[in-house]
């Protein structure tokens, strides 16, 4: 049975275990799992086995599902209470790539701990998305382990390589490991507090529909003295082309896109208005001013509510010293589009398709890549468990959590009630300037600090929701 | 004295000394003088040198003359006529840069002959443009140096070594070797025939602006998830304004890019649609067949007496393999403009300048490198020089010579005629499909011995135009 003496004896192994975290953390950071980049196949699975260790530690039976892909940890413990529900907790040790290296002010595979604004944080790829929170419910465990002998209900571990690449394999997985990853609710640790020391419970995550456009115009470069004014130019079509992604309102043209999207409620927008949301510092911080986003609509409905289209990489052409007078070829573009729900993922990659054949010309040859496709997820904000979050939240942090729309995907999540029947609980310690997929990811100590206490005193909660 | 002999013996000794002239072309041409790229320094100087040597060893006093970039080669030999005009040869030794190195079907550097549909061609970086050009008139000389100890006619010979990037250094150069290069006509092997076996001459040339275009907003990249929606995105902003550089009647946007552009009379038309130019068959032989340009225009006319606006290259975000869900801080374009007579190319890299600034948002910061800068060019085709030049390349190859327009740039002209006071010939032996500044690119042999058999008769009838 849990008391509240054991949850604070839990609390205080997680303090005195700090420095272990930490080093247990730095650790798994050093190995660079980088799941787009083939080269680094090993270092996922030692990236995997490397969590397979530390959960057999602690009492997991854990084993590394394969697929065509990288490995799956999964594993799980019968917890030491009697009737409690069982949580699925789930993450990825797979991490974005590192570039542009030039950027990073150390190693992004050698985390340093460096000194900020509000105290030491931990800097290296990885250091928050995800492996950094993974650690959050890790050291909770490893606490839970110590003083009780095991956590206070039924744990499932299910974490996964592949979800910065778009988890091809995952959705398999799930389907034919459905005895093993039985459950009652998901956890996942992989959103952002709302700011520093206020802490959040994502309720709405966008989905996502991501492309690569690769346009081919003509056999070979050509000279542009020779040829210009006659040829056509695969770089001056393709700048045309998503030129015209978004109209002056910000609207996009994409087919069909908005089709499906939910206008938010007033009770939405006037709980968004109330969030006091500051768009001029969050854009300032980044050195930014002029917001983007459909005109007239307030920054979290843009941010959580809207859907998007982001060009992620354009090439073509000559991109050397100085110049070269030639007409390319071929043109390439990365778009991704960020979902709302309602939408679906299928349709806006066709709406896409149409977009772009609609307006080449008939020597123009296209081919799309999809890279990956999720639906966006709204979660009930008035069920018991994030009710229960919410109040654990309060505790460790003394405020009330924000409930907040989630900007980014988290495709695993409609994976998770499509194929399990799990609701997901969000509940996650990034901070919005932690530069996750950019140069210089880090994590803040502090938050891996109450992230962990947090996790401990939710499976607690959860164990004994009237305790 | 020469004779009608003499020139048959001149012409003799061309024919005889074939295997040479390419075995010299295939030597230089292994020289990597790539201007544009810092690291072959060293090779454009060596190229400079063999052809030092090779003009001191048929009698020229010659010299490499120094400037803050590549040597200038600059040669004289005084002929062995009496009275006759001198004419100065402009060539260039540098070459475009050989990249995408992985289309080439032989080393760009390592040349090889290869058997074509109309007969062996010579496949390297520079084949043509513009070593295998320069060799038809250094076989010429070498020839006449042969058989009658010189040429008929005094020649000052002006090879450099930056054209490819500009020729940022020519006109100071031009300016204070004033006495060495003074003469009667200019004379530039650098263009091409109008067809397999139908000589051209040129007499018109566009001219060009080139800049970069480097576009900053924001401080670093960002997750399209946590910010899409409400910070900038500069490839979509990039892309939005290249995007409307031309409208649907392919009429190009920049503030006044038209000013100063003539418009062709009905005779130049007249004369332009007697050619019966095939512009399907131009296109097509490029795996083309949907015009660019302006509406409503010839072929002929917007190759040759129409501005263009090409990008030539476009880079920014995320090239690699895969996905990355990123808002890039910077995006970048490479943009050129064939010019017309009329345009002045400092106001159109203005009208650049202003037609992207207007397009930024308050915190998007532009910069703009100029890379090159050159008016257009119209040669007056009544001249006797460019009768006799015709009248050469009738005897040569058994049909008329078109009067054609060139639609690249040869800045060396303007350069040529407004600090020399010199008019330019523009005599040349490339075609169409030679592949300039593409992989692969050629030149034919039968061109190659063409070339160098009309400028030995060149130097005939220049020396002694009424014998």
């Amino acid at each position: 049975m849990t008391t509240n003496n054991t949850l604070e004896q839990v609390l205080a192994a997680l303090d005195s275990a700090r420095a272990e975290t930490e080093a247990s953390l730095i650790e798994w950071l050093r190995i660079p799992s980088i799941s787009a980049q083939p080269a680094h196949a090993a270092d996922c699975r030692s990236a995997a086995g490397w969590l397979l260790k530390e959960l057999e530690a602690i009492g997991f039976a854990a084993r590394l599902r394969e697929t065509p892909g990288h490995p799956v940890v999964i594993a799980s413990h019968p917890g030491t209470g009697g009737d409690a529900p069982r949580v699925l907790i789930y993450g990825h040790y797979d991490v974005q790539p590192p570039e542009p290296l030039a950027l990073w002010t150390s190693p992004p595979f050698e985390p340093v701990v460096t000194e900020g604004p509000r105290g030491p944080r931990l800097v290296a790829r990885g250091a928050v998305d995800d492996k950094g929170q993974v650690l959050t419910w890790l050291a909770a465990l490893r606490a839970w382990h110590k003083v009780a002998g095991g956590p206070p209900l039924p744990v499932t571990v299910l974490v996964e390589g592949e979800e910065e690449i778009g988890s091809a394999n995952l959705d398999a997985v799930l389907a034919e490991e459905k005895a093993a990853l039985s459950a009652d609710l998901a956890l996942i640790s992989d959103t952002n507090m709302w700011a520093p020391g206020v802490p959040a419970l994502t309720v709405s995550l966008r989905g996502m529909a991501y492309v690569q456009i690769d346009l081919k115009l003509g056999d070979r470069d050509l000279h542009s003295g020779l040829f210009g004014g006659s040829a056509g130019n695969v770089l001056n079509l393709l700048t045309r082309i998503l030129g015209e992604l978004h109209d002056e309102e910000g609207r996009i043209r994409i087919p069909n896109f908005y089709d499906g999207v939910i206008e938010p409620g007033g009770n939405e927008r006037a709980a968004w208005d109330a969030l006091g949301f500051d768009e001029a510092a969050f854009l300032g911080a980044q050195g930014l001013s002029v917001p983007g986003g459909e005109r007239g609509r307030s920054a979290p409905e843009r941010l959580w509510a809207r859907p998007t289209a982001d060009i992620n990489g354009i090439w073509g052409g000559y991109m050397g010293e100085g110049s070269k007078t030639v007409i390319a070829c071929e043109g390439h573009a990365k778009l991704s589009c960020r979902l709302v729900p309602g939408q679906d993922p299928a349709r806006i990659v066709e709406g896409i398709r149409e977009f772009v054949q609609s307006r080449l010309p008939a020597d123009a040859k296209l081919e799309l890549q999809v890279f990956g496709l999720a639906p966006g997820v709204s979660i009930p904000t008035d069920s018991l468990v994030v009710q229960a979050a919410a109040a654990v939240l309060e505790e460790e942090f003394g405020r009330k959590a924000v409930l907040a729309g989630g900007g980014g995907s988290i495709p695993v999540v409609s994976s998770l009630k499509g194929i399990l029947g799990l609701d997901s609980l969000l509940m996650g310690f990034g901070l919005d300037d932690d530069q996750v997929h950019s140069p210089n990811e880090k994590f803040e100590l502090a938050c891996l600090h109450a992230g962990s206490r947090s996790h401990a005193r939710l499976m607690a909660r959860l164990a004994a929701p009237k305790g």
